[in-house]
């Protein structure tokens, strides 16, 4: 059965998923690079990286998916739709290798990249979202990739089976809140905390059957 | 060196420290008892506990303390300021055992109570407050013993030595929120976080010297 996975998202104690503002220098805002840190340490980042528990989350960032599903946000900094020539941050092959659906009031045609990724820009509910990269991820996984509005919408509206968040061990004060309009969310699902060496705990959410 | 110190302060995944609305019934309002079930399940609270690092942790907020500061709503329900033969939620015997001292702006006459707990009103200042306490502990610690507005008052003072915050893997999506105002927290604490069975993350915070 084709899940619906959030993997390797970031969070502050404070329940933020990015800071602000952002912008094409500082796509994080304030936070820089401080939400990730744990996750260029591992090997899934680079060949010079650690094994361990960090490692072992990050992994799955990688394996089984057929489509993502992003926000606008996650795709380019403010601005980005009056920009005929923004192709993403990631180059010309970026690290998706399937079709990836950006979620925007501002859709445009198909942007086919290297790798297997193709962009496609969709103005649509969660749901509808889903079952469009559903039916392109044939029979593999769905990854909600972020931003922080998309994994809390794809969640509050019951459509995630698993998600991995990792709690990084800061307060950021301000950006954009990851928990808002979740409450009860452990209703819905088994939560497993791991705390790591690195300082950071990774927080599993299985969706109860 | 006599210390000031948080312990066991429960905090949801979205950063409450309770529920709402507090009331004579339901003093964490609705979260009800859920942010202090690894808690009760402790030995520290019951001979029946079980030991491990929930215990280990909970066993900390008992020894050392000369003083206890703690604020207006954890003294009472709202309205407690207006009933004269309120004594606190502990009955005769309050689990402090020493000058506890409660922040309100109704001070009224000190309660001595049994078991080597007086509580004392106080319109202070963190900083005051924690001057008087510091005179009172006789050498020992001074805890700060919550709510979440005292607790984050007393941290954004930079007044704290050591905090142990627990976070309970809730959403509880509404109630007094612990890190607001604390940007960049981590900037004058090593943090440490450590995963339990139980399900909640132990987060100690030990001041950069
Ligand atoms: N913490 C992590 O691990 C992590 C992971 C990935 C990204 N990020 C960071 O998160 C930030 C972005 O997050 P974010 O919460 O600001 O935004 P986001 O979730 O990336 O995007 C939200 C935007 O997408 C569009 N959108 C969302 N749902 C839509 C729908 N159903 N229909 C049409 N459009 C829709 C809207 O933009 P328009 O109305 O403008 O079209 C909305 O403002 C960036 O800083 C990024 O770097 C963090
Ligand atoms: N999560 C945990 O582990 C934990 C631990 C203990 C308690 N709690 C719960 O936390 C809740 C209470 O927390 P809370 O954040 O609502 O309130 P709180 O921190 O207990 O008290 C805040 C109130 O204390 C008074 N106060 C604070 N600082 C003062 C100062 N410098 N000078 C004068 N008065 C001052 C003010 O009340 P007035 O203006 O009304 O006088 C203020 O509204 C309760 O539900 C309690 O059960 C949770």
């Amino acid at each position: 059965m084709s899940r619906t996975r959030v993997h390797n998202f970031a969070v502050s104690l404070d329940g933020f998923g990015s800071g602000e503002p952002q912008s094409l220098e500082a796509p994080f805002g304030h936070a820089g690079q401080r939400l990730h840190e744990w996750m260029f340490a591992t090997r899934f980042w680079g060949p010079e990286g650690a094994t361990g528990v960090d490692d072992a989350f990050a992994q799955q960032h990688g394996a089984g998916f057929g489509a993502e599903i992003m926000g606008a946000n996650k795709f380019g900094p403010p601005g980005w739709p009056d920009d005929p020539a923004w192709r993403g941050w990631w180059g010309e092959d970026p690290p998706f290798h399937t079709p990836t659906f950006v979620l925007t009031h501002h859709p445009r045609e198909p942007l086919e990249m290297a790798g297997g990724t193709t962009f496609h820009f969709l103005d649509a509910s969660p749901a509808e979202a889903l079952e469009v990269a559903r039916a392109a991820a044939g029979g593999l996984d769905v990854r909600i990739g972020g931003g922080a509005a998309v994994v809390r919408d794809f969640l509050a509206a019951g459509l995630v089976d698993h998600a991995h968040l990792v709690v990084v061990p800061i307060v950021l004060g301000r950006g954009t809140r990851v928990w808002d309009g979740l409450e009860a969310l452990e209703d819905a699902y088994a939560v497993e905390a791991v705390s790591s060496p690195s300082g950071v705990t990774h927080l599993t959410l299985t969706r109860r059957r």
